[in-house]
């Protein structure tokens, strides 16, 4: 019977085990549990929080690696391949929970729910929180990246009223939610940002993203502007975003994720009433266990009967 | 020139008297100032909040009431009929502001916002938090009251995926964005509770509809419910309501309105982790003047002109 490890900060081993008869699961609940017994394994589930490149040197020939997550920067694909390791991500899973992530981040800086929240801990009905609020329908909203999530945002954002606009490497080959003349390459990403006071971060980090949120981007915005980041961290010059709060030329920031993870105990972000900052958790929701459950055992059987993997990137 | 008092408390009556040249705007600060000045003005122009029966007494024969807000239950609109005073409320004005808040509160609740800035307070990363959030998409949402919020609220629910039905008194002329299957009558919202899992009140407050959510509705709703309240406190049994939160009936609920407010600084909602209380804010944005202006300067023209008033009650 096949061998999985699976490292995973929620109870998706136990979910796995029980659904399978065809598998033995063990649950590693360290790096050293890792250690013990990826070298047996066939099959390893786990996330890029928990990987280390050290587990490269315990993994054998032949293994599928799945991730529970998209994004995929921070593991070492080459050295995959050169092992004849698969490796499938968990992109289909996250599409809409990121995107009604991305939403919640978006209306708690609108709806200032920061300050309100503080003042419920004090129980007090402080209605002038009100002057700050805004509205976004009719504003332009700049979803930068159109895969699953940036196009599951883009979706909803329209129902909202937003005039959506969408960043994408290849606008030729687009078929989305977007009319075609509101998709722009990546070379004219600046064109759109005077107009566009929500922009969206769903783009994967890769040498070209990386930092392509810097200082002329929040330069360029207008000072009601606000960034939304689901994505990945180094998309943004962090330094830049904290300068351009702190002197208003943006108006306010909504960070699920950060250059480095945990965010330092003793970043600017966290005090700032303007930026809304959660642990990266977008793609979290309490069925998770079940819904991962169901794309595993679709590439298991997969997997088993030799026919290609879904969501594979190498 | 006709004369014009402006009790409120955001800066609309300077914005207004910028913009008419044909009107003298007094800005009333307090009671007393709208006792001083309400029996010369042909226009009062407040808010539910602001009103007090006391002014009655100051109130000429046909003056015209603009009121800045939907809600019109604190107005005694039987003695301005007796005193031949006309009143028109901002319906057109709210609807998209306040579907905007409504769906703040849905995400703050279900990527459990309040918990997340507690810890950004802390400065903590806690991503444990995760394990409570929980995904919108693919659930229930029920509307109870498809006036012009409760339309803007089906409509947007729709794109992120909810299966939206809605109850209004008059199923048989419904002409909105819902299938008219999904529609049923007052008398029937029962029916749709054991499916529920949000439910949004956005129905006037009336005799009939005064503690219309009970706790018969809360032992109907499942335990993985939440309540969205932004039409008026009493339309919810809030005893009921804190029974429900407390014995875990419901999961959560976000509120802007309350049976009495300001919310008193004893009640058990302030300090509820699965509450989101905002303080009746829910029509507010920092464009407010500026769209209220536009409104009220229709409305005077038509006025001057003899016209019908938009958005009039009474």
């Amino acid at each position: 019977m096949p061998n999985a490890v699976i490292y995973h900060d929620t109870p998706i081993a136990s979910a796995v085990a029980e659904a399978t008869d065809d598998l033995t699961v063990v649950a590693a609940e360290s790096d050293a549990d890792v250690r013990d017994h990826l070298a047996d394994a066939d099959v390893f589930v786990t996330n890029p929080q928990n990987w280390t490149d050290d587990f490269l040197a315990f993994l054998s020939t032949g293994t599928w690696i799945q991730s529970t997550s998209i994004g995929y920067d921070a593991f070492p694909l080459e050295a995959f391949a050169d092992r004849d390791v698969a490796f499938t991500n968990a992109e289909t899973l996250h599409d809409t929970t990121v995107s009604e992530h991305a939403f919640a981040l978006a209306f708690a800086l609108s709806r200032r729910l920061g300050p309100l929240f503080d003042n419920q801990r004090r129980g007090d009905w402080d209605r002038r929180v009100g002057d700050e609020m805004w509205l976004w329908e009719g504003r332009r909203m700049t979803v930068f990246g159109l895969g699953n999530i940036g196009e599951s945002v883009a979706r909803r954002a329209r129902a909202f009223g937003f005039e959506v606009y969408g960043v994408k490497r290849t606008p030729a080959i687009y078929s989305g939610v977007l009319p075609p003349d509101r998709v722009v390459a990546t070379e004219r990403f600046h064109d759109l940002l005077p107009e566009t006071e929500l922009l969206v971060l769903t783009v994967p980090l890769t040498d070209e993203t990386h930092h392509a949120v810097d200082t002329s981007v929040f330069d360029a915005l207008p000072d009601s502007a606000a960034l939304i980041n689901v994505a990945r961290g180094p998309v943004v010059d962090q330094d830049a975003l904290v300068d351009a709060l702190e002197t208003g030329e943006i108006r306010g920031a909504g960070l699920d994720v950060f250059e480095a993870e945990p965010l330092p105990e003793d970043s600017p972000l966290w005090g700032r009433d303007d930026t809304v900052v959660t642990p990266h958790v977008g793609g979290r929701s309490d069925d998770f266990a079940t819904r991962f459950t169901r794309l595993f055992l679709d590439n298991y059987r997969r997997w088993r009967a030799g026919e290609s993997l879904a969501n594979r990137i190498i």
